[in-house]
């Protein structure tokens, strides 16, 4: 299935790079945008990936979704990071990732622009283009640190910028790319050390999680009393090193 | 000349791709790094561009400088966004402006993850890869911005994100890339609407503030009393349309 996959994520990323007109469209909410490309993209996904799987079940950002099940289903934004492609700004994601039993046992995210693969499996690691990846080893005073800023919530949005404060005060940086499915394959890559944002949906999440787990990293949701692949909720991904300094410093705004 | 400055700073994005051993060095200052590639690719551009320009002046991020006068001065940062580079993160650039009569005449970003280059002549507009670009027309309430967070002086730190958040509040989103020379192209490139940050020296903004100007946009040194690209100082450019109101915006924070 590995390639077959692969190949369905690569073809919906030509959609995107090849989208001429982009219709943007207003959704509930400030700054939350849906354009005629992400629900062309969606479209193509769920019709190759029932295909590829007979009887799996779909959940999509631009859907009405029944609830999540035991049975094998398909988690997919068809464009993670929509005010970036509405810019062309050139950092936005394909995600998905399957689900059994309510937990993900394949995960991909596609950067179109760079071509840029990253793909795991349960207990079976993590790759980019097929090259191995790990998260990193670095320490937090070295750390880079993406965040999500929670735009259509005014609480949420101060309070991230609050917590990217107490990180900016005594790691190397903080990042904001604007794709939450790049940004947890970027933790699974070492390409940062840890990612938090207050409130994704499992499409938002669902095959990062999965990434950066195999990649030997360390994923919560911390507002959850246990995992939940069926909830909107707050995320946190990092490397083993980081993980609990950053527990500790978000958990005063998490309460 | 324009053909065979492209080539040198296309050479130049050459070496960061191929270095295969980064050694990191501290700088002054908290989270302020240098690396072996830094200084390769600053020896690399100062031979070529005074064999471009006989008799041409050098300020770079990597050496001692002498003052800036009216004389033909190249003013480059050979690898701008050195804490991406560390990560592997695919978001630096090289940067080089021309300065005639101490003002940019000629400005080249170069973003070699990529292969994007953006280019300025003085009076002749800016260009990605040979094609025109401008600067959006998108207003505040739609807009994304960039911003720079002084990670290496914990007041300036505080500032920004105080700054950002009330951009939060009112445009579509923040943006932090990490690399200021990008940050100005991507205003130029109409990929986001507003840069500001706090303090940088004259090789992280000289070739950006040319590349925004010719895109149609604006460029200011808010705290200075007249524009001397001999200063370090706070930058702050957008597009037409946003300019004033983030002017306002800032200026309680510049006070």
């Amino acid at each position: 299935m590995k390639q077959a996959l692969q190949s369905i994520v690569r073809r919906a990323g030509e959609i995107i790079l090849k989208a001429e007109s982009i219709r943007v469209e207003q959704k509930e909410g400030h700054a939350n945008f849906v354009t005629n490309v992400d629900k062309e993209v969606q479209r193509f996904l769920m019709d190759e990936l029932q295909r590829l799987l007979p009887g799996s079940h779909v959940i999509g950002e631009e859907q009405e979704n029944a609830p999540l099940t035991d049975a094998p289903t398909w988690v997919i934004d068809p464009l993670d990071g929509t005010t970036n492609f509405i810019h062309n700004a050139r950092f936005s994601a394909i995600s998905v990732a399957l689900l059994k039993d309510r937990r993900p046992v394949v995960g991909v995210v596609y950067q179109p622009y760079t071509q840029e693969l990253f793909y795991a499996e349960k207990d079976n690691g993590a790759l980019l283009n097929d090259q191995p990846i790990h998260v990193s080893h670095t320490s937090m005073d070295q750390a880079l640190i993406g965040f999500g800023t929670s735009p259509y919530d005014a609480e949420l949005a101060e309070k991230s910028l609050q917590a990217a404060l107490t990180f900016l005060r005594r790691a190397a940086d903080i990042r904001r790319g604007g794709s939450a499915a790049l940004d947890l394959a970027y933790v699974a890559a070492g390409r940062q050390e840890v990612y938090f944002e207050w409130k994704l949906r499992p499409w938002d999440y669902a095959a990062g999680s999965l990434l950066v787990e195999e990649a030997g990293g360390c994923f919560a949701m911390p507002g959850l009393a246990a995992v939940d692949y069926a909830q909107s909720c707050a995320v946190l991904a990092a490397n083993a090193v980081c993980m609990k300094t950053a527990e500790e410093w978000l958990r005063p705004f998490w309460a």
